[in-house]
């Protein structure tokens, strides 16, 4: 059960995630926040130390649900080119959850360009993906799925080609069905990476 | 030869460049681009309506270079994979050249969310990328040197993976040689689009 602790901090982060998606961050400050979220300042700066610690708190929360869905497409998959299918598959839930997050991820790099305690926070789990996406590759190579490839470079090219999605949904929403043109893109991936077996 | 007004103009969108890029878009105003290129108010606003027009040439610059090189490529080229290949060949020039216009790059797309003149002359370009690489790849299984894909689903993934390491080269300059990883990237998607012959 949420304490009303936790859930004065969760209603100030849904706020922020609002207005930040709605007005961009350096336009929303720390009073409308509050506003919005119907807390006192007091009560905002006993949960937060600053309006970039609650932006840092939504890039880690939304890091942790890939995290999460990424696991489970993987556990529940019978081999590297499957899991990595499904992956592709939950990005619908991504793309139709974005109601605002998408905007934000845009927001995010572009804060970390200027703001290296983001850039930090941002660069490490960016880091953690490449890593984690080699790791499959390699485990891919083990089971014999995938050919002898470069599996820090297929890495690479797997997270470019989420990242690169991921922006194209942001600016053009209603120019493509994603979900649909981001799996048969893996798919091409794939193929490429597939030891044919 | 260039006129005097023609070097008045290019020495504007010059100074514009290194100071979009230096402190952000936002925090520029029209009196330091004037400061910095030695033009007169006047003189400015003879060759631009306002900053946003600055931005646009910028960014139109930018595309019809991008256009040139991966036209010459591709010119110069015995088939369409080894067409890609030599585009990607030509990243090394585009990340090395990045001197403050892969920061700028970001800086457009931020724009484009939120001013719909910036996004119309974005989103006009990006779609014709993709249209064009859709157009390579059906050349490419015209030739036999291809599988017969989806050429659509195909071009997107290319602009993905494009777009998708322009951003990762504008987060993370020292994180990887990004004209090594995309080409060794595009590589394995090549591969996936092959015919084998």
């Amino acid at each position: 059960m949420q304490t009303r602790s936790e859930e004065t901090r969760a209603r100030i982060v849904q706020s922020a995630l609002r207005l930040f998606a709605d007005q961009g961050y350096d336009a929303t400050g720390v009073a409308e926040i509050c506003e919005r979220s119907e807390v006192s300042k007091g009560a905002f700066y006993h949960h937060f130390p600053s309006k970039q610690s609650v932006f840092l708190e939504l890039l880690k929360q939304w890091l942790e649900g890939l995290d999460r869905e990424m696991g489970k497409a993987m556990s529940a998959s019978a081999s590297v080119p499957e899991g990595l299918m499904a992956m592709a598959g939950q990005m619908k839930g991504v793309f139709a959850a974005a109601d605002g997050r998408l905007p934000l991820f845009l927001e995010f790099w572009q804060q970390a360009r200027r703001d290296p305690a983001v850039w930090k926070e941002l660069i490490a789990p960016y880091r953690r993906y490449r890593d984690f996406f080699a790791t499959i590759v390699q485990a891919g190579i083990a089971e014999g799925s995938l050919r002898r490839v470069d599996a820090k470079a297929a890495g690479q090219a797997l997270v470019a080609l989420a990242v690169g999605f991921v922006v194209q949904g942001v600016l053009d929403p209603g120019g493509a069905k994603w979900d649909l043109v981001m799996r048969d893109a893996l798919r091409l991936l794939i193929a490429g990476l597939s030891s044919g077996r």
